[in-house]
């Protein structure tokens, strides 16, 4: 039987030119998390049913798109679709863990759902949280780490910061009715893709009184930077916890990269205080490269247990950080750094080609016996930098020519020359 | 709805001090493979049924342990069982790959099968892999890369090689019938395990006659070096294809490390040529760590394509790596180094955190103010080498009280200090 040569709908397989900047990536996030002192953890893509359909886990919808199966033992099993239910069940099952726990994880979900434009059906998740800080520091630990992750990603971001409890504390002071506040919050996140007067148009259809529309619209839209945005709002609203928590997060960390947005709600999620989201500025990709908030309820409840388990965390978008930097940088097609050419030496580049990688570089080497103009071509189509050509004339001096593929220049060094010049 | 907390039968998590270990461990292979020119490829967890199901992908057996669900358009998908079926995939596909193509994989695969000890439904696999190699090079460059990569794990190991095609002409010199040669293969490959005499007992039952017995066993169980071993095959049988690929790759790679076992078959796989084991010395598990060989057929009868696919790929086992490093080192519960201890200082206390992780150093922060001794607690606990002390007196002398963990050494020092520090 021959093979059909077809992957399933909505995966992917990645090359290396495409895997070597997706490892690049993770590798980037994963030192910065270490550094903040977050450790990795690591769970099964297969899950039981029962903890991926808990109620509070992701609501019906996302159990639309779960993938079920069963094993030999007819139990019922599922693809975890998120990192977040698996995360809140590590918890549960660790009762012992030293709080806060700090844990990042980067590792592929399942969703089987519609395929649009850069939706696919497995994808790989990067989620950094803590769990067991009440305080605003955990959300200005994670915000310096967005910071500092993006800056070394190359990455120019704006970060919109809120507050659910604030957003609730505005619609009460603006006299949106309690029965209206959950569809207005969802029509006040599209402010900023929808404008202005659709909003406010969305909201009287709603039936919101036009007093309550222009005090909403009031509060949401004030300028200014964040300091004179929270003061104004304190005039307003006066002393409230949601605001008292996002003056205290500025208070801790202050970056103009960091942009208070009063009507930024992150749709009808499980937050319950902070949430903020991360845009690339100048990006032609205009959804979140991140984002993420606090969600104090979820892990309790999920449990069933009475003990608190406050909790923040962040999701950094591997699929549109990958597309920007595709854009942004020359592609590499292999992590060779140089190619040993054996010109009737194999057995002797065998031996050369291993000092060079005891030393840490990345050497290939022609085991097919190609001719040199062939294997000149493989080295130039694969952009590797460097050709090493050796023949009896080279082995005689203990010599290798090194051939720069940009300038076509050659010298002659020795393994130790050589492995210095890769040194700089 | 409370969450159940369990897992799946034979599925595990892994806390930061496995996770940590296990990191490190598939960092290092990375980094060898890359050092020989393979790069990395990824590919789907999912797959088709009919990709995996291919007449010579895994055989029956594997079948039967095949995970197997549908997405919702009804298509006849299952969970990958090995990550060599999906390279064969991914090579039918690309057909525009340059050749020799290298590549390695690290992932997950699935296996809903017993559950013994060491075996999981889900656990990964370390594969490199070489596509377009007919010559004995590619063999002993994989050889080359496998001493290497289990030399910087620290481990000492012993590489047992054997040749199929020379199984094959042992079997036909001793007189072995054909009808009787796949049984043959499969009695002497447990010559290691079960002994001499428990062989000679099994052939015997097969009804292979005592002579063709004795020939049989004299052959595999010759001694010497292995050139010796080469040249007492060469004098009973002759110039033979396999005998030859044994002495040209003995010819390539010389280490006292690699040992010529003429009676190791790897069981009824597919390999035509090579074959290898590595196992290491003094070490209480004794199933092999790594294992491989040439399989020349396999992918032009998954792709049913008259075009040569030669490939040689070798596995490394990741679980019993992690097992015998478990034993020979101490675990680190954290990758962090040093833990700041703000005392009414935590403003300050980010920003000095921002500047020894902008150095590169993973600096964890207490978050919750717990009190000093709490504090240290923690840190010791944790196995976090230094605790950064700060209060209003350190802030004052714009230092920190750096704390040895260990020695109880206290001193007051920079942050420039403090990365000069941690840089040696």
């Amino acid at each position: 039987m021959k093979m059909k040569l077809e992957l399933p709908r909505g995966m992917r397989d990645f090359c290396p030119e495409e895997k070597i900047l997706r490892d690049e990536i993770v590798g980037r996030l994963k030192s910065v998390f270490e550094r903040f002192g977050y450790n990795p953890i690591e769970t099964p893509v297969i899950e039981r049913q029962s903890v991926l359909a808990s109620k509070f886990a992701g609501g019906a919808e996302i159990l639309k798109e779960m993938f079920t199966l069963k094993d030999q033992g007819r139990r019922d099993l599922g693809l975890r679709y998120d990192l977040t239910v698996p995360f809140a069940r590590f918890v549960g099952m660790n009762p012992t863990l030293k709080m806060p726990f700090k844990r990042y994880q980067i590792e592929k979900v399942y969703r089987d759902g519609p395929i649009k434009s850069g939706r696919y059906r497995e994808f790989i998740q990067c989620d950094v949280d803590v769990v067991g800080c009440k305080g605003m520091t955990a959300e200005a630990e994670l915000l310096q780490l967005t910071l500092m992750a993006f800056n070394e990603l190359g990455l120019d971001v704006k970060v919109e910061v809120n507050n659910r409890k604030l957003l609730n504390e505005i619609l009460e002071t603006a006299g949106v009715p309690k029965a209206k506040q959950m569809d207005s919050i969802l029509i006040v996140d599209k402010l900023k893709k929808i404008g202005s007067k659709e909003v406010r148009k969305e909201l009287s259809g709603l039936g919101l009184q036009n007093k309550a529309v222009g005090a909403l619209l009031g509060f949401l839209e004030i300028a200014g930077t964040n300091t004179e945005k929270t003061r104004t709002l304190k005039e307003c609203l006066g002393e409230k916890e949601g605001l008292n928590e996002v003056e205290e997060l500025f208070r801790l960390i202050d970056s103009r990269k960091i942009v208070f947005n009063p009507s930024l709600a992150r749709g009808l999620s499980y937050y319950t205080g902070t949430v903020f989201e991360v845009f690339v500025r100048g990006s032609s990709i205009t959804s979140s490269f991140a984002g993420g908030g606090r969600y104090d309820s979820m892990i309790p409840e999920l449990l069933g247990s009475k003990q608190d388990y406050p909790a923040v965390g962040i999701s950094f978008g591997l699929e549109p950080i990958t597309e920007e930097l595709k854009l942004k940088r020359s592609i590499m097609k292999t992590k060779t750094q140089v190619y040993i050419i054996p010109i009737q030496t194999q057995k002797e580049c065998f031996a050369i080609a291993e000092q060079l990688r005891r030393k840490g570089i990345n050497a290939d080497m022609d085991i097919v016996s190609r001719g040199i103009s062939k294997n000149l071509n493989f080295v130039n189509t694969m952009g590797i930098p460097y050709a090493a050509i050796i023949g009896l004339k080279e082995l005689e001096k203990n010599k290798v020519n090194l051939r720069d593929m940009r300038s076509g220049k050659e010298e002659l060094l020795s393994v130790e020359q050589i492995v210095k010049k890769f040194e700089h």
